[in-house]
């Protein structure tokens, strides 16, 4: 009989949504030595939160966080919340003795991941486990991506090239949401989905951005506040909100083993709706992905002969790559919530095994730390800045 | 409070497993007017539908099919064996008064097919509902090409173009498996794969084919025996069996409103994995679809001048799109297994609407007669085969 | 000093356009064992054609083409004329001691094209070359995969499928033209494009089709007369005429190494520009090509681990690529007019090394009997017509 | 009767042979009001100008570029040669009277750009035209680029993101060239591809760089001589060479207009062999270019609904578009080699109405001024430098 492990979700909204249904789906796929349950959702709307866990599949709930943190029966906080409650909420869990998983970034401050990871780093000498969510680190093309230039297909890296490029504000009637606002989001693009594609390449390529040179801008500063404080509805109301973060995010780097980057974050990419886009190459082979088309990734041999070499559509589809053999044949493809899948999957191994998950809240943290050398390269005329 | 629907399901291999996840899923996305319960599963040895069920997340089991349409807890039975039990299986569930979802093809023969059809319209005038699972209706790509054309957008058809490429056993060595046997599958890529193009053809243009001219050929006509009878491993054994299916069907036909067709059903297209790829021309705009890109749909509008016309790379997923709204934030796309949760969704919502769904037994029946007069034709040197 | 080789060319449109270019071109980037002389331009009305000769780049013209055949200084005669007169000229032109490249289709009729594969065969043994223009032939990527196959890098032929794609006359108030009357053009869609598709597709396998089973339709049967008989201005003008050739054909084949086989040459691909698209499965790797991005070869190698194996995209611009060294650095893309240079490139090397070149008349004649039996096929209930 | 233009050709490299092609294809395509003709070639090395005159069509050679401005019959100098040569040719050309058409980048240092503007400015109030090579504006799908920005088709434009990629000396075994060494070329790839992303941006969004902060890196710094001092062959000889150039440049730049932009040249992106790539998202459309797919142009029309919004492949060969309607019919594509000759078109064109045509050397003195300050940031640790 499988050992059951309780999971207390803090938060419900898009990404308490896309955990849920990780969180239900995974033992039905994989054998996973602990059985999740979806013991308790928790959110400061008693309704709200009580509709949440009946249409999410929780057992039951609470409208105090730290409510969760005392339960026996939880023995894992999931925390999907805005950035700016991360480092509370997580800290609290970990010295609570439950295991976390946070939403990404870690934090909206470079102070707030060091007592973060600080945290993490004290639990783990007790056995409890933490994770941040970089998620797409599990699509099983980046899986591959990985594994490629692990395994040296690629050679030295010479050049990454990353871009998340989004259109969801590009229209500037779109209203004000919480994701506009620094005091909540800590930034805009940068955070939001230029952290991703920071992740993703230093995941991919085993390396570490030493310093980077960078622009920001806020292309509309003033919108429409939506209908209600509280709406996720779109919807505007009346009288304008000010943007306190920016809309874009432009940054040169240099990871330490010589490569030179370039990074773009956006949301306002007319007609790119969730393009992360990763180019790669290095002396012996190159790779790109285009999460627009998230089961391929394309890879260029350079020890193929020239009149038959070019870059292959790997379609990451096969019982061979990862995470793909425990869902369905050949061909048949993924989609964007698989990765929380394989997240919780591999979550839940790490805690089985005894073992520290990755990423690690000290990846999250180093993640923190180029968003704030961003940040101040961008205020300081794009000088170069060391991380 | 929801009223609930019993559901028992009959099979538990690749169309079991990813049935069990759309019954388990549809309710945390959708408003159902009824909640699936995953009731019962069935399959002649106990401990392995034992097993099937613990993983699939059924609450009993039955080893004999009738006891599931004896349950009074059932209201609706979902046939997922091969398909030489459709007819026997799905005529005594309606008869029974169960509600019926019978994977595709429908059956093994026209004749089966016809006692099912009529089965239906007999259940039918008690409220009895059926509908015949051909998925690939409900990705959202489809689903908009379907509605492009019901709007006009392509004006008159003249051209239909559809393949179905895979490639599982283009090697000669791989195993014998019941797929590649004519008793129990009644053919081979025809009615495997080449039905569902035949569907979604007839289904995006709305018309019907009237003849076909064709050929068949099996490419390999003996195969290794597999390890154990009843595996599923593809791990070849001893001694060799006799391949009695098609390995790959092509055949020309003609649409109702006068376009033409050509359709290849095929498992040895080297390096295609299940690719579905279907072209569309009209008077005054063309489609093109690949399920290897599943999220995309092509469109081209020939009323754009021509400075400007070109084929559009729609990615269908935007709230606007069919059942795309219910998941995530446009740009983050579905994967194979969705189309079975929309599936769901539609018949669960027919049901308790008191309507008919759609592709009906008499939709799976007419598929049926296609790839009769498909196989009449490649048996009689090709010659036009009326339907 | 290299000898020259006197060329008079009959026909100055759309052909003779291109292999004015060719001729004057070949020279520039290849070294030719023989130095081509655009010596006389023949056509029939003497102010048009001495228009053309001087924006073609013609020394001379002549009204009557049997002046051409007379001339010393002529060494080779290229046809370019409408298909009815193909026979005529060209037979007469090797009976006059003449070279000939003769535009595709070879002839309108079966008949035709054997009376020239026979004047061929006795021009041949008295040292005079022909060859008929099938000049895709010579795009580099087609080189390549014939190339490939040759290799036995596809093993064992299984699928063929080739669609040749316009649109031109989509619109049916498109108006009348040559091309669109059987006894000008001897057939439409099928000896126009589908004629290359056939020629193509046997070329790269290495095999001959053995039959075909078909379908021709006639979508517009009536058109709007042009502005002028002889415009070629594409606008209408009063009265309709009847068009009497086919505006597509889709038939069915086997090679003769056992591979099934389908094809489609349409005007009525809404969209589609001069889409000629060729995909060939084997049991040891896959190709695929599309002129639209002709450039390109899609090469899937089956001898890859599944892990990283995929279509490979090669850009056919390398100096290993066939005729590619002798223009650009790698990456540097030709266009449509290089196959017409590299067809003069390989028909005077031949020339001068009293070779055969190919394609031959016997090729171009074996090209007609696929259409001939194509059409037999249509016109009788597509039954199966042996070639 | 077509007045003669008679030209006068300094190089015979690879431009020289570009160029030559243009000069003799233009006037069969194009009704040019000047009929060029090949005067002369000049080059220092008699006997390989006579060698280089006999294949690419001149008529008379020169070993001394002074002769060429001496002669009566030049009334265009076209300059070819490495960049250090430049101004020196050009003034000189322009002060003699000459029309010069000079190859990019328009020199190797801002102060020579400069003097040869303001020469290229003295010559034109003397009705003397000059023109620098941007041939790359002169692609059919960059031309409609422009023309829907400049239509408004793409509002308000927001980023821009560009990337020139070729792999030619990623491997370290390449040998030295002219085009590695400092003092010949200027810069390496910024100079050589940058300059071309920097002039097309500016081009298409009709707008100018106003800032960068940069990186430039030289991967490989020892390669290997080539054979022979002035080979061409890429084949190493003995003893090593050092690097003087940039590998790679990367930039961010920020437009008049407001817009961000991200700019990439590099000579060792393996598998990239010539993709000038360039992106522009505005707030009411984007627009997407790849060279290795040099016929298309994709473009995202945000007036689309949602549900039928995509980005659009548009084949720009069609003859509404830009220069294709004197080359072949629609769907026929065009190579590199026709930038050259659409070039020579609007030169020649120009130089006949009296106008000056563009891009002018004040446009090349610009670029320059652009690809300087990248250097100097590059050298300031990336700080932002203006323009």
């Amino acid at each position: 009989m499988t050992p059951t492990l309780g999971v207390g979700l803090i938060g419900y909204a898009f990404m308490g949504a896309a955990h849920s249904q990780a969180w239900r789906t995974a033992p039905h796929f994989f054998d996973l030595p602990l059985r999740p349950e979806l013991t308790v959702l928790a959110g400061r709307d008693a309704v709200r939160v009580a509709d949440a866990a009946e249409r999410l599949g929780w057992t039951s709930t609470e409208t105090d966080w730290r409510r969760v943190l005392e339960r026996d029966d939880v023995s894992l906080v999931d925390v999907c919340t805005p950035g700016d409650t991360h480092a509370e909420i997580a800290i609290a869990a970990l010295e609570a003795g439950k295991h976390v998983l946070c939403e990404k970034p870690l934090a909206n401050t470079v102070a707030e991941a060091e007592a973060m990871a600080d945290a993490a780093a004290r639990a783990a000498a007790r056995g409890v486990r933490s994770m941040v969510g970089f998620t797409y680190r599990r699509v099983p093309a980046i899986g591959l991506a990985r594994q490629l230039v692990a395994d040296g297909r690629l050679g030295e890296i010479r050049h990454v090239r990353a871009q998340y490029l989004q259109d969801w504000i590009a229209d500037p009637t779109a209203p004000m949401s919480w994701r506009l606002d620094k005091d909540k989001a800590g930034s805009g693009a940068l955070g939001d989905i230029g952290a991703h594609i920071v992740d993703l390449t230093q995941h991919i390529t085993g390396q570490r951005l030493t310093g980077v040179s960078a622009l920001l801008e806020t292309f509309v500063e003033e919108r429409p506040l939506p209908a209600s404080a509280g709406s996720l509805s779109g919807v505007a109301g009346e009288g304008m909100g000010t943007v306190t973060v920016d809309d874009a995010a432009v940054f040169l780097g240099r990871f330490n083993g010589g490569a030179l980057a370039s990074f773009e974050a956006t949301r306002f990419a007319l007609g790119r709706k969730n393009a992360i886009r990763i180019e790669v190459n290095g002396s012996r082979g190159s790779l790109a992905f285009d999460f627009e088309d998230m089961n391929v990734l394309q890879f260029f041999d350079g020890d193929e002969p020239a009149a038959t070499a070019g870059f292959r559509r790997i379609l990451v589809t096969e019982p061979e790559h990862p995470y793909v053999g425990a869902w369905w044949p050949a061909g048949h493809g993924l989609g964007y919530e698989h990765g929380f899948t394989h997240q919780v999957v591999d979550l839940v191994t790490a805690i089985a095994k005894g073992e520290d998950p990755r990423p690690s809240f000290a990846d999250g943290l180093q993640v923190q730390r180029v968003l704030d050398a961003v940040e101040r390269s961008a205020a300081a005329r794009s000088v170069w800045t060391d991380i």
